[in-house]
């Protein structure tokens, strides 16, 4: 079978989906080949510019045109987030299948409607939560499900990065209320995906919000300031489904902490724990090994842990941040093509929307809060 | 200026104060030397045993006797929480100096009592916070003291360990409900103590409690189940008094952790990262190194971070939980000839408590909740 | 300017290079562009599944015609090494750019002839020393090259891995004393690489090899073994020309290591050490930092380290084994716009195996050997 | 049984044993117990200061008294090395027990001397290798006894500091040839003793000296300079009796490290690993773990590891050097008592000091050399 691709986007985000889609048939052997059709950005010479560079047939400025190209059967979607519903709507009324990156929209009406809109129609789809194709991530959902760390009890993560922490960092969209949030939306959506994919849903919660930098330049140089209206950190208590209970962090003022999406699962049998900054990586421990030799193993990337030998043939070398996208687009392939692969699609990211905005409402109430199934 | 110790309780943590009060003159040049004067327990054999293995003149089964001993200047009080208000109260009374072991109380109230009628008497008090006598935790708090890193955002902290995780381990005094508490009494006391040392006051917190193993053995090797009634696992947002925000956990089913107390304070300027479990090394992040050089420096300690430089004239050579210990004396010992030395007296382990309690409360209430001044 | 490429293998190393010269156009802005014109493998069947899969315009089982075709301008050779000569030669005779994996070939003799031709012949030459390629190599060099860790006195480097440690592991062509030595040939000129790029040239070398597992399977499940000819663990102290001293070892039976290409630098002023099993991280100190806050610091790679951005805008997310290869093929097609980017051509492929060599022949001698320049 | 100590020796290390000896019986139940009876020092004054502070009967500046006193039944020499023979012979010769600083003399001849005095007149001894009663020792001793990680293939090993690594740290005893030679007698010592009990005899070396700084000041603040005739950084490959092969470092201008005396030892089944700047952990690879989840397990120190809880009864919670100490104490005082506890006495003091002669002479002739028995 062979895919016509579309993709809305040409900036970091798009480059790497251009990547990703060029990469994914000479890495898998998948049932689906995609071709690369059509390229669109509202500036018409970098559409064309980026059409050359990644391996393009066309280019285009109006995404209404890709959309409804009858040579795309694939749309993929890297831009602004505000933008994603109507895009992605769009594109599910012309039958394509979809790909949009997180988060899925700013509020969880609007990824409700663009989910019922995809399920109606029957178009595959998926959301860039990319850090849980981690070949070890799925190690510690086997390991979970398995058992082998017993009842799980306990459950830590944090999101945090540091990009934000210059006060002098002038106004940029990720602070536009419009967004759906700040630190928590941002981030804090990949550590709640994250927690959902090991331990399951999340059914209450209760978050705190703090705006650590008041007031930011409106530009870069300026020295007018405007008012902060979103988080610089946000935590919060949860409750998962199976009584487990949890704490998360996202924080992007996290001075010194370039990409922590850490966690820790304590269960009684074993525990798990992962750095983002080394995610060629596992720690395991297990309460049946020999009691004076228990402790942490150090579990490194290898071909035993799929797809990472579909990458390198030897363990240790280490996958990359965008090895991880072209995992995310064979994923999102095979579930074109049928095949079962737990891909997130726009269902789960709504509920990861859904579980988001919980917690916002949580932190404005000073209240435990259900999260909406 | 030679004083007398008596000392109650021969347990593991009364023999860690005999070794202590032992080696503080060895260790350190002092204005005060120690006589290890008279030790008691319950029962008069051990008491008998250990005066002689720890060095002391003379034993008892009677602390009254003790406390009341006009060789006695010092009472070191190493025994379960419940006793601790009884006979500190005793030993002030008697004008003795107390150094009394943590919690200083099963409650606030009771701390209360303690604190002020030291106070009022005039007697130099200590409480056996010792991980807050690391001289790395001292260097952290010189650098946040400077403003090297700067304004301080966010304080996060652990204490974690699993001595509780097995479901067949049976009941034990800590989980007496008398006792004030769970997991974050017994430990989250600990990092309690460790933000109020490096951030200041903590003003409001917002707590969460949870039982995990629900029943335990009433006895070793029991069938019989009795309910267990203190929390496995504690938590709570913070706020601090200088606007800083937080989150800690205390958890004592946290399988694989044996000793984690464990922060990282975020500052505009820099960050400070610690692991008890590697307690001779602080980590440190300037924003001031040179952009492309940043990084968590480990530390390790050494002559330069005082008071390494009276165990071990070489730095990496590491001191152990034992000479915390023996620092904590050193303090108490400064104090009582009259030095500033910044330890942690009875006023300072009531504030602990008084926090402890609130989240407790404020767990209950599921609400944010004002610390008491 | 655009060029054709022809590559001549399919395996794990084929992929490898087909994934780089796709990607370097989409990663990098460069006055390249490279047309994947036609594969090669003695399997006519397999070399058309290739040129499918890789997106390759043509497939032969014929090499030679691929090094003779018109529309190729560069052949990349990632075949066994006893091939390496014979087709690099036949491609350097035809004009072409050439790309060879490392070793360059089996004996220094060899090497010294293809380096010869290919500088006789005037094309660019690359050889598969793609470690060398991390973004925080070049930090690591940068600091050397400023002086700012001083004068180097001490060089320690290994290359440890345990796909070998298996006593009943089959023989294999890696054991073929023909392909030039056993680990130290296969892993130690890595090391010997990453020595020279940082340190500058060794001079004279102290050798010892260890032959552990002395017979092995002759086949897989087979009851014959055969005596293993070439050494599981090489060793070697060193003298650069500076007059750093230094020490390294290549081991391939080094139980739990998977990928261990670590070193550390000391200099008078500070040292670097490094992981190859975290190789997005470097680690310096610095004596100038102040005296009681020295430390490693954990640098993680980002954008200030180029070309790091180019797969990635924010820091701390990672580059991954592929990675290194597309900025391997980045440099080598600059040098073919006649860029000067210091990559590791034949004659600095000529270099490691003459060290090798060197390290084998103290070995023998079990003398201290010259370097011969 | 008590038995009288004297102890030579009023500095760092003077301390230390003064401390050790007054622990060991309040930490350890022991046959024998200890009195402090005299000490000394060449300085009269500093001998009293030092009987009061330490807590000994009496004091003396001639310590041909102190041997010689009836009351004294152990004497403890922390002195500089080259008083070690004499005062050694003289308390053997009074039929005391001796507990000897490392390295034992500045020669083997020396050694020799006083290892068969000892055995002549059947005293007990032991040798300041203080670094082989880590707990953790024991149990990577234990399990490669146990066979757990399988035949031993490979040891390496450092102990590198950077305590020289200033050029113009001046001259001190360190660095008097005199003494027995540089960073490897004084810092190699220790990591030969390492290789010999964790690995067996050693029985071939191929030794190199290099001498860094060429030059001191002859004293603090001197602009006068002198030769250095010691090295800086001494290496050397090895031959075990059991046919395993290694290679150590010594190092003490090794930037940036502090206390490193690390080694890693591979097993056809297994491996150990162990830093001891972080010396309350080992970290143990298995094959036996099942193959996904294999990796080097981190294994704090706890009570399973012996004699570590009679310092604490939690794991995780760390001894310290000078514990290492007490635990050699005990050690030594078991084996007066008659136990077996295998330290190190005279006789492996001397094994080790003919090993590093060997290497030395190895490094001389450049040539490998056999150690003798």
């Amino acid at each position: 079978m062979r895919l016509g691709l579309g993709l809305i986007g040409t900036g970091f985000m798009g480059r790497t989906h251009a990547v990703a889609f060029t990469n994914v048939n000479r890495i898998f052997d998948l049932p689906v080949e995609v071709d690369c059709r059509m390229i669109a950005d509202v500036d018409a010479e970098q559409a064309s510019n980026a059409a050359r560079a990644f391996g393009f047939d066309a280019a285009t400025a109006d995404w209404h045109q890709l959309v409804n190209d009858s040579q795309v059967d694939i749309v993929a979607i890297a831009t602004p987030n505000v933008l994603h519903k109507e895009m992605a709507l769009a594109a599910i009324a012309a039958g394509k299948h979809v790909y949009c990156e997180k988060p899925l929209a700013p509020s969880a009406a609007a990824a409700m409607e663009m989910t019922r809109a995809a399920e109606a129609r029957g178009v595959v789809t998926a959301v860039g939560f990319n850090y849980l194709k981690n070949p070890m991530f799925k190690l510690a959902r086997d390991i979970i499900a398995r058992g082998e760390i017993g009842e799980i009890r306990s459950f830590g993560g944090v999101h945090t990065e540091d990009y934000m922490m210059d006060a002098n960092a002038p106004w940029t969209w990720r602070l536009d209320p419009k967004g759906g949030g700040g630190a928590l939306a941002d981030l804090g959506s990949h550590i709640v995906a994250t927690a959902r994919y090991l331990i399951g849903p999340i059914t209450k919660v209760l978050g705190d919000v703090r705006t650590v930098i008041k007031t930011r330049p409106d530009a870069v140089g300026s020295s007018r300031r405007v008012p902060v209206e979103v988080e610089d950190i946000g935590r919060a208590l949860l409750t998962f489904e199976n009584g487990c209970s949890g704490v998360i962090e996202a924080n992007w003022v996290a001075t010194g902490r370039k990409m922590r999406h850490d966690f820790e699962i304590s269960g009684s049998q074993g525990a798990i724990a992962f750095s983002q900054e080394r995610f060629n990586e596992l720690h395991l421990y297990l309460n049946t090994d020999e009691s004076a030799q228990r402790g942490f193993r150090t579990i490194f990337a290898g071909p035993e842990h799929e797809p990472y030998g579909r990458f390198c043939v030897a363990p240790g070398h280490q996958i990359g941040f965008n090895d991880l996208k072209t995992i995310e687009v064979c994923d999102f392939l095979r579930a074109i093509a049928g095949e079962q692969t737990g891909h997130a699609g726009f269902r789960e990211g709504l509920s990861v929307q859904t579980t988001v905005e919980a917690i916002y409402r949580s932190a404005k109430d000073e209240a435990w809060t259900n999260v909406p199934v």
